[in-house]
């Protein structure tokens, strides 16, 4: 109920700042037998880590992982799972001059007014790296989930610029540093980016991610919806601003027979003739494909002087000359992927509870 | 946990099917001393009641709310508050002729898929007659947040129709239907859902709801945050399919510079050169006003055939004869004003806990 | 998280204060497809119920429970349980002359220093009235566990009076109000409390709940172990003053390997050749019977004279001629069986969650 | 939800095994600004560290504590705690001989019937090692209640020596090696341990816990009494089967008039004539002395050979030569006043959100 918890069966805590000695996860109800080693969950943080290229912060973080608990002769066996990534590359010195002065669209303002205290270090708990942690719980929310479902990020814009969705191809996605599923549109951010960069600003960004595979049945109306445990999962990561589920928005301009999406019969089998609802309809899962959209804005940290104010009450200017990332909507793809699985392996459970499913 | 709760330290739980008995909810959590009558709470009720204009639902009910505990000599006293509203005009023989089948856009096949059962009477518990309790548990909320706080929805776009923001006037949508806060667009919407209505056809919207008077410091980083708890909160309504803070998706297409709020002061107090983080910077309140979107699909209870199948498997059609609401967008608007409300009584109540202060 | 809820995926709030227009209970959590009506609540309900012999309180209660959603053609659907008591005997005039007054031992106090505000009719809503709500939530309890699980409760002491449990005969707890298993100690209790009635006074007792048929592995280490939530749900009844499991305070005395339960195989099954355990290891089920012991102190409501102080701080007497209960612990019986029933309940669908079996 | 986390809004999660790399706690919902050091944690570990007379294992564990994070500049942040405490003297070795074979009176069964995996090293998580988290925890919870309350433990019991309450001396708990607060008494345990000890036999024990300076109006009726919490609180911790509060069973015998504290004026201060309720009335607290006792069953683990079965079904026996204590209930003493403290943090967190008092 503190803030730092997410889930209900399937709960993870996370715990830790930007620059101090760690951060982790404690990953509470998992079930036993699940084979589980630290490369399981290398695998999913070393596609989120920094550095990987000039569209990311240059911060060098190896991210490596450590079981600490909840694991023995590599199977799970139902107790708490703690996991703990060293904070290696820490230069709090960056921060010290900035340490007085709140950062237009970041967390220091209103955590000093919260708490009357902040660690300034790198943004401390209102940092991105926090993120590193959940994507290390989504590695083990795979395993519960298993590998009938699948859960795939793309980045479907960047600043103004949207993917051709006709030219979706999922392949494309790990042939490019963005995860964009657009081959061509992929190098047209590239020559954005680096303006961007070049120009000391930053551009936002909107994530699709798509859960195939995922069974009907789950979520719990009302309050638990799937749709809305998705929606406050992506709402908590990092600067994002907006989430939408199936149509989302543009649900708003359709017809109510454009809409809803009609359904026959494929054999045996119920199929759906569209997906305007997103894989959910009253929240529950429909057994189609889980469709979730989420906007990122454009990183805060940029070297253009911006306007501010200090704890004493000065007006002064701020340019942040720390290691960022020109568009943190490229590494929020895993991290959206692995608040998706969270979900899904917390409402998987939840269902089995109930109706002894699955 | 079990789906039907919301909130925290203010919490409340719905019960109650659309043709059962009655409705309700029970709030735990509420301070006590707080004046407290059912005028008070049928007020709200009042403005989200059916059957109002010719553009929402004609089914006919009263919705009066009855306190039945936790309320002594007009105060609460600490203990849990239930409030029913006994349903009126039950007209379950309009669905008898569709408990066979599956209405596309509809929660019927998913609750068939997860529960086993279903009680198809006018959507049973997946009917927005479920956001009367939220209605209710919101003018108990409003009790706690005080006089200071002031929450005010609109209706800011009706299918294809946005309004003219530049138009803006809060006190407009006391005078049209729709809770439009432009009065030109107003008599288009009238005329656009007449056409929309005597098509035998539905409409989406995009509600927007506005907090002010919030004091910096409600939210709980890293998943308990205001934001995250707001995108959970109108996302659970029916027919939601997107939510927004701020500038939302449009911050995508922002530059850094242009999205971040500078800061000066004004005379001792710190204020923002614009909002486009919507009143929220790291899951915590600014101070600024809160600033909330939500977009509803449009009605899939509709009169126009569409292709789906039954409980047998057979493909068959079917057009709902019920009484609708050509655009649920309409009576969601204080429905979403409550969900707002409920969310800060709840963190208000929290930032007390950890801090004291307000 | 506000205190009137009970449980975590089977998840009981209830509501209500004695003297007002009714008590009830939301349920949620239940798993759909349970046969259910009002009559399966009914039965335990007339357990529990006043003026059934001259050894509880005379209020006439007729406690009869209704059924206002969850339950679709006779079977659960899934969906909250909202069961409702009216209050058809309600005398608070009885309570005028002691609205100002703090009865010793009862909860007057605390209320009114806790919230500066009670309901002083009947106690309000720390009367035991409330365990009805709790009766009726362990009717649906036992529905969850099935008939395998059998809970039964005994009165096993009143005042100075232990039963011999050489004696203990089941069958003849159904044969004296006193749910008593020793025949001859019913008859000595009878005549201690027709001699404690008189005298103005009353008495205290042990009760002793055993359930059986619960399978082995029902529990959640560490913090929600299966003894750690039978003792909160005991301890939370009205007028509980102390909790033990199996051999409880007086395994303090025994030597290890007195205490420790040794195993045998009996064919392929493993058994225990002693239940000093009371049937839970590690906060996790053996298989063998649950033994749950509470002590419930006099009732605190006597005709003979207390000192005490009133709200304005003066020092007066007090004597209450209400109706009251000279042993509460009698009625005590079948509210215990239905906490233990609801601790199961919930913990069975804990364990299939994280497992997926039974 | 998931079995390790305990509290609500002082909320904390536990992890780690017996024999792992580390066990440690997190501990979420700290307010901000107070001051806590590694030593302010440290003390209390101390007292519960084994090894430090002959009546505790001969385990040599530093248990030196480690602050990860949520502390800055030496006061808390209001972000999550992470403290860990690394496992130093492993000897998991000493275990692989019992390793299919099920200790009586200890988990290993339950454990295996649950999870169908075990750590089997020294009981792996259900170890009472796991309590040093809740000491750690504790220290944290201490701060929060400030100065002005105050927690002491005392052994009262050990086998079938109860000491004589009226020679209570809290000042002699410093000066024998069982928390004994009659000094005679701690004389003639230490033969008796002597002796238990010698025939490869172990000790119960009953402590009792007192919470001084606790304001009135802590505890949520009904389900969050203050009893309630505190029951479940103590009946977790590893080997309890028993708790009461104030007279607890003993109230069972006593008349209504004898149990009742009366109440009387001191000035203009309520005063109670005696503490039969413990400090607790109604689940509220009302400013008496808290007292909580708890039982602790006599260690399983012995030298003297018991009856059991191993995993493949074969009757065996089995004696442990492990290093254990005689008497876990020496040790259980620091564990119990921690538990205590939690208990009373969080409900005066709860009580702060509820009334904005204290």
């Amino acid at each position: 109920m503190a803030g730092n918890s997410f889930g209900t069966l399937f709960r993870f805590t996370t715990w830790g700042e930007s620059h101090g000695p760690a951060i982790g996860v404690v990953v509470d109800g998992v079930p036993p037998r699940l084979s589980l080693t630290e490369p399981d969950i290398q695998q999913w943080l070393d596609k989120r880590k920094p550095g990987q290229s000039r569209y990311t912060t240059q911060r060098q973080e190896e991210d490596l992982v450590r079981i600490l608990s909840g694991v023995f002769d590599g199977v799970t066996t139902g107790t708490p799972i703690q996991l703990m990534i060293e904070n290696s590359d820490q230069r709090p010195r960056d921060y010290r001059n900035i340490a007085d002065r709140f950062r237009p669209g970041h967390a220091d303002y209103t955590y000093w007014k919260k708490y009357g205290v902040r660690d300034y270090r790198g943004g401390g708990r209102a940092s991105a790296r926090e993120t590193a942690s959940r994507v290390a719980a989504g590695a083990i929310a795979r395993k519960i989930l298993g590998p009938g479902v699948r859960i795939r990020g793309a980045l479907v814009q960047i600043g103004p610029h949207p993917i051709d969705r006709s030219a979706w191809d999922w392949r494309a996605i790990e042939d490019n540093p963005f995860w964009c599923p657009d081959a061509a549109m992929a190098l047209r951010w590239a020559d954005y980016l680096d303006t961007v960069r070049k120009a000391g600003s930053s551009a936002g960004a909107v994530i699709e991610i798509v859960a195939s595979g995922v069974p009907p049945g789950l979520g719990e109306p009302v309050y638990d919806k799937l749709d809305g445990d998705l929606a406050r999962a992506l709402m908590t990561i990092n600067a994002v601003k907006g989430v939408e589920i199936g149509s989302g928005f543009s649900a708003a301009v359709l017809k109510g027979e454009d809409n809803a999406d009609e359904m026959r019969m494929d054999g045996d089998k119920v199929v759906f003739l569209s997906n305007n609802a997103g894989g959910i309809l009253g929240g529950i899962s429909t057994g189609q494909d889980i469709v979730a959209r989420f906007a990122v804005k454009p990183t805060s940290s940029i070297l253009n002087p911006l306007r501010t104010v200090d704890v004493d009450g000065n007006e002064v200017e701020i340019a942040t000359h720390g290691r960022h990332d020109p568009c943190v909507g490229i590494r929020a793809v895993p991290v959206g992927e692995a608040m998706v699985a969270c979900v899904l392996a917390d409402h998987l459970l939840r269902h089995r509870a109930l109706t002894g499913g699955i």
